[in-house]
């Protein structure tokens, strides 16, 4: 789909064009022309797909359209961070339509759960998952689903969402079909996305004063070995290892630059390679090799003669798992319950984190909220058991178990 | 690098900016304000390249630099063709720095024989490489390295540039290293790049009425099976047929649609599918199926317990060379050699092709020819062997063999 979106395009969905108009960049002036009608830079496709799906669907047939794209999109921010925040940034986003409602919500669940994947299974970040309140989700969405990661510092950075629309942009764009009982209808529509910022939460959550440490699975790199001094012995040696490690493809490269061991192990640490290996020649006469895992920096002595292969499997798998525990040691000391504002306010001025309090449903109470130093409703945990039986802002009935925190 | 270039770091590289100036899009408003520089979208990234460069070279060991981005740039064209010509497009951009000019233009080289062996060897489109004249070369550049395709219809396109910059830009922009004699020095330059007009390329060179023709080793999918009527002896036969080939490495599926047989054969065409395999129930128990090859559309009927691996692995070399070869045959039938402008006004109006012919060096001679249809110089054959004394345009001494030719 095109980076461009004609301003009449955009605002055939009102609370799209609500939700997103304030922060878009426009195109005003085209080879050196002033233009006719103003183009904005996409900061998300829901419009473009509908314009396409529209002339391109007819049937049920034809149905369910999947689509999704990797592409840069841009949102004017006021305030922006590193990895972050920032105006422009890369994400995927994939927009599908559906035959029915029920397909449509599989379809919104399954991503959420690939999302909440993702963030555990591989990027080692432990995720919570849960819906937005109706004042935090996307503008123009029935519902939106979203996984949310708490950082070192308790504050929580939303990393995925996934949109159920039901048939609202396919009314307000024309999207229909002739379902099975040939009769015209409104597509089911859903979208989903997470962005480049998971490396922000990558480095949030597992990096150290030495730099990046980044788990086994994501590594591009594995495994560096650092030969000290410049014996042939030694060289063969890391050769031998590098080789056998790359045959059980693991990712793995010798440091044979000029710089000096010292420097070499730095920059391994700084660019979060899980292990290193360093091979002296003394060490090696002692039949002995050095292993340094990046995520303790913990220096392990090993055998020169050890089954590498298996070792270093083992390793990495140790590491990723470690890893993911202390992540999620870290996530649970900063969860947090609060029964009352007082409560609420005190463990923002202290240590903030996720925290669990009732919600009676009322936005008034989340706006209220929102004044104790910015904090927002993270998610509704639909399947959550009550810890309360009343609001934590009114004190009226409680609807909704909901985590609370500050946000990135 | 970013989207979008603030219009002062654009301007700092004169050649640059006249060339591109012209052509780019402005962003004038972000968040609803009116903003106090203006921000053109990428139309090529050496502006940005550079000004990282900058800040992060310092010594000869930081170098070279290479860098490759997949990205979109835009470019504000009067006139638009469905791939082959938009505002937008999507392109690979290498940006490298070097410590020497012999290193920096090997570099040129290098990637000029890439983008020639991706195009002749794996797009299966013949074509020729040379250096742009002045006039064609891009903005900025000391030259241009091109790779020219020539359309089905004898008109020409460029596909692929290489670019050595020398120390132009590190200059303007203020690059410098320190060398190995350490003294301060400017880097020497090179970028590149190939966009998806490769597509509107292999439409343009393979396709034909029936749809898409596309070349074994690009086709995202190399065989249909497409099993006649539903009975089971079909269905299980079509399947280890599948299973056979894909274990092999071979992307293959089996179209059970409800759609007619007569429709998937068609769709099969339309996409480009190099081999359809039909099988019937009937042919099976004379023990045969029918192999079509897409690009001669022929029907090869075989027995049904052939080896099917070594066949169809057979069949797909045969009609990658046979789809480049036809391709050549007819590129070289479009090949002409003119000695006057008499001659190439007669090639052009007759049939447009490649037309080989000599030239002064004069850029005058080249905005004559370009009045004969809109003619451009494609490249300048630096080996060629001379087909004359004198330039086809003025009669004065020659200097170049030169390819001229209608583009796209």
């Amino acid at each position: 789909m095109p980076l461009l979106i004609p301003e009449n395009l955009l605002k055939k969905e009102g609370e799209l064009v609500k939700g997103f108009a304030p922060e878009v960049a426009w195109v005003t002036v085209g080879g050196q022309k002033e233009l006719e009608e103003r183009l904005c830079i996409r900061p998300t496709s829901e419009t473009l797909f509908c314009d396409y799906y529209k002339d391109h669907v007819k049937s049920h047939r034809d149905l369910p359209m999947l689509y999704n794209q990797w592409c840069n999109v841009l949102r004017w921010e006021k305030e922006t961070r590193p990895f972050l925040r920032s105006r422009e940034f890369l994400w995927q986003e994939g927009h599908t339509i559906h035959a029915t409602k029920e397909e449509a919500e599989r379809e919104t669940d399954k991503m959420m759960e690939v999302y909440h994947w993702f963030h555990n299974e591989i990027l080692a970040i432990p995720s919570i998952r849960g819906k937005k309140t109706e004042k935090e989700k996307f503008a123009g969405a029935e519902y939106t689903l979203t996984n949310e990661a708490l950082m070192y510092n308790g504050v929580a950075l939303q990393a995925g969402t996934s949109h159920y629309f039901g048939q609202k942009f396919s009314k307000a764009y024309g999207v229909t079909f002739t379902n099975k009982e040939n009769k015209e209808e409104y597509v089911y529509q859903t979208s989903w996305g997470t962005t480049t910022r998971m490396i922000g939460g990558l480095i949030m959550v597992h990096s150290d004063d030495y730099g990046l440490v980044l788990p086994p699975k994501i590594a591009p790199k594995q495994v560096v070995i650092i030969p000290i001094g410049d014996s042939e012995k030694v060289s063969t040696f890391a050769q031998q290892y590098q080789e056998t490690l790359k045959k059980a493809g693991i990712t793995v490269s010798i440091d044979t630059s000029e710089k000096s061991p010292g420097f070499k192990f730095a920059e391994a640490e700084v660019n979060g390679i899980p292990i290193r290996i360093e091979i002296g020649e003394r060490d090696l006469e002692r039949g002995e090799v050095t292993f340094v895992r990046r995520d303790t920096r913990e220096k392990i002595h090993e055998k020169s003669d050890l089954e590498i292969v298996s070792y270093v499997k083992t390793l990495l798998d140790t590491i990723q798992k470690d890893m993911y525990l202390r992540a999620k040691t870290r996530r649970d000391s900063l969860t947090f319950e609060a029964h009352n504002l007082k409560e609420m306010e005190d463990i923002l001025n202290k240590q903030p984190g996720f925290i669990h309090a009732m919600w009676c449903g009322d936005p008034a109470c989340e706006e209220k909220i929102k004044e104790i130093k910015g904090c927002k409703s993270r998610c509704i945990l639909e399947e959550a058991k009550k810890i309360d039986d009343v609001c934590v802002c009114c004190g009226k009935e409680a609807k909704h178990v909901v985590v609370w925190a500050l946000q990135y």
